[in-house]
């Protein structure tokens, strides 16, 4: 016989594969998905699934067969789009030439890694942040390294100069994700410049994560600050971006990368080697959201607000559980006082009170000890949620 | 002013990405892509649309409001589907366990190369292949090792000894693409029993790209020779595939990775990392490909085998032009006596007779002097696209 035991089996891969521990998202994903009854507060998307408009899209290209293989960097069509998008809501002009096309925001990340990093090459990511930064880069033999912010009288707050030490002769970049997943705090302008600033003196480059920058509670602003507000077009800035949470497309797996034109053919041979392109129908949907979808996300925001203002209220009546209101994209981050294990905790909520969060610990230095929820949901099963979730919490404290 | 050149942008990034030339087949497509009356010929694609039932059933999931994200490894209908279509044609009994849903074949390759390979591994290819096996693993920091196959007397033969001597420390896994993309070429079963010994001698995987095992020639069988046919399940041998090809589905960008159970949590982070899944919706599209497919996989083989007889025809008229009759895959890979710079060819084509190829050399070594055309196309466009090539050829060798 010549059938391999699994360690054998395991034994071969990359080290670098082997040695990488799931993240604690999907841990609990797997640990409860499908459960009857089960509240999934544990990703970040909403209840509501893609407006119609988008699908009515996908489906007359579909219907008009629009099946066959297209350009690399996606159809001309939703660049344009992407290009008239931005002037609405950033300084431009943009051109459609900076824009590509992905297969949703974790894959503009991935090839934004796969575009920067050698094994062995650094790079600097504020916790606690998505554990879907500092994943793939590990798996690539790079290495990420941890700013942890701190998190004093309920405010979370990020040391510049702690940063800026951090930068060595193998860091190639820094990653922010602002408005901040899991935390969501927003980056002041000036927070903007002084990383500017340093990403410049040092010669490296900005991974800028705004997939949520129109996601956010200033009501006096349509967007939150951004790398476009003080950054050069042709600078070593990539933006990563998703038609994901803005429009209800999680499940669609389309995102868009923006990048300076000059690296765009290297940009293009990686798309090709990765997935090929995305498919034409799924970009149409993608076009009639950038073109038809302010009102789907003023309605989105608006409901996030109350979302997130409700469990506020719930959450802040228990002892020993503090965060900071977020103003930006649709999680709370809580601490529970006492807690050390937060994927223990998570998995044992899902069994006790089948309510599905995310386990602080796998958000990175600064993240044990907390809870994320997102709020994103109908206000009934919000309630639901917070009430299975209040109970835990109050035969945790008892 | 902090603007950057294009040569300070470009200077940033990897080496490896910014070495790494564009494969011929996207510069012939970007050279042409959109002209008034140009016949495509250079991807692997015919011109059939996908088919009703596969649209019907992705329309109906996305008018349910299947569009949240889903299972990292597929759903679950249709890693089922995909264990009880193997069982229909390749030994078996199959697990759901040991297929993963993919952002296409492509897709399927990445993930099975960021399984494997760390910077300076080592891959045997035996060539001419297709580009998109080489590329990714160079831009990753790997190295193709090329083993040519041999062209005499109008066949293609794989010398066995050759490919056992390019074995080293270094090296990781064999790649075979069988039907052959671009050859033709079909493994028999003793060669796929003598690159398993050599990978078993050597405690190395192989990677198995059968997406043309159905796709071929030989009537009396309903597919190619498999390592399925000669391997043990738990060995290390990865199969890449995609619904591509016998559905007209190259579009969706949907395939799948067949692999061992075991490093089943390594393969799932991996996705998770790099596509996060893969539409519902597409994939509710991919089950009624497989359990409905048989008859639209059946007309699109007796056009291929039409196709590419008609085409052998109008080829073989030629002084000069010499190819092996494909036994799978529809492709034509020709060489023409005394071409030296076969993209130089296909983009003067393009210019002169409006017909898409793609370019010998990009195949890697003993592909240069070669064109290959994909003929999967309506009679009429293809008899169209002949006549023009012919002409070409004709004033060419006049």
């Amino acid at each position: 016989m010549h059938s391999l035991s699994p360690e054998q089996l395991i034994a071969g891969i990359r080290k670098s594969q082997r040695d990488e521990p799931d993240s604690g998202i999907l841990r609990a994903v797997n640990h409860g998905f499908g459960r009857d009854g089960l509240i999934p507060l544990w990703t970040g998307e909403g209840h509501l699934p893609t407006p119609q408009f988008v699908c009515d899209a996908a489906v007359e290209s579909l219907r008009a067969g629009e099946t066959f293989y297209t350009w690399q960097r996606g159809i001309p069509a939703l660049r344009a789009a992407l290009a008239a998008y931005h002037d609405r809501f950033w300084p431009g002009p943009f051109s459609p030439g900076r824009f590509f096309v992905t297969g949703g925001g974790m894959q503009a990340i991935q090839i934004a890694l796969q575009l920067l990093l050698d094994k062995g090459d650094e790079v600097i990511v504020p916790s606690p942040a998505w554990p879907n930064f500092p994943g793939p880069m590990r798996m690539m033999g790079a290495v990420p390294v941890f700013v942890p912010m701190q998190f004093e009288d309920r405010t979370w707050s990020l040391d510049l100069d702690r940063m800026r030490d951090a930068i060595g002769p193998r860091t190639r970049a820094i990653c922010l994700i602002s408005p901040s997943n899991p935390i969501g705090w927003v980056a002041s302008r000036d927070d903007l410049i002084a990383i500017r600033d340093m990403a410049r003196a040092a010669g490296i480059w900005i991974i800028a994560d705004e997939v949520y920058g129109r996601f956010q509670y200033d009501e006096t602003v349509e967007r939150a600050p951004s790398f476009m507000d003080v950054c050069e077009q042709e600078e070593r800035v990539l933006y990563t971006n998703t038609f994901s949470k803005n429009w209800a497309m999680t499940g669609w797996r389309i995102g868009w990368l923006q990048a300076p034109e000059a690296p765009g053919p290297a940009i293009e041979r990686i798309i090709q080697y990765n997935t090929s392109g995305t498919a034409t129908f799924l970009q149409r949907g993608a076009v009639a959201a950038l073109e038809q979808g302010d009102e789907f996300l003023g309605l989105q925001l608006a409901m996030a607000r109350a979302a997130r203002d409700r469990a506020a209220e719930v959450l802040g009546r228990h002892e020993g559980v503090s965060f900071e209101l977020p103003k930006g994209a649709f999680y709370h981050f809580f601490r529970l006082d006492g807690l050390d294990d937060s994927l223990a905790a998570v998995l044992c909520i899902i069994d006790d009170a089948n309510v599905g969060l995310s386990p602080g610990g796998t958000f990175g230095p600064g993240g044990e000890g907390f809870l994320r929820i997102c709020y994103l949901r109908d206000p009934a099963s919000l309630d639901e949620a917070l009430e299975r979730l209040s109970r835990w919490i109050a035969s945790r404290n008892g």
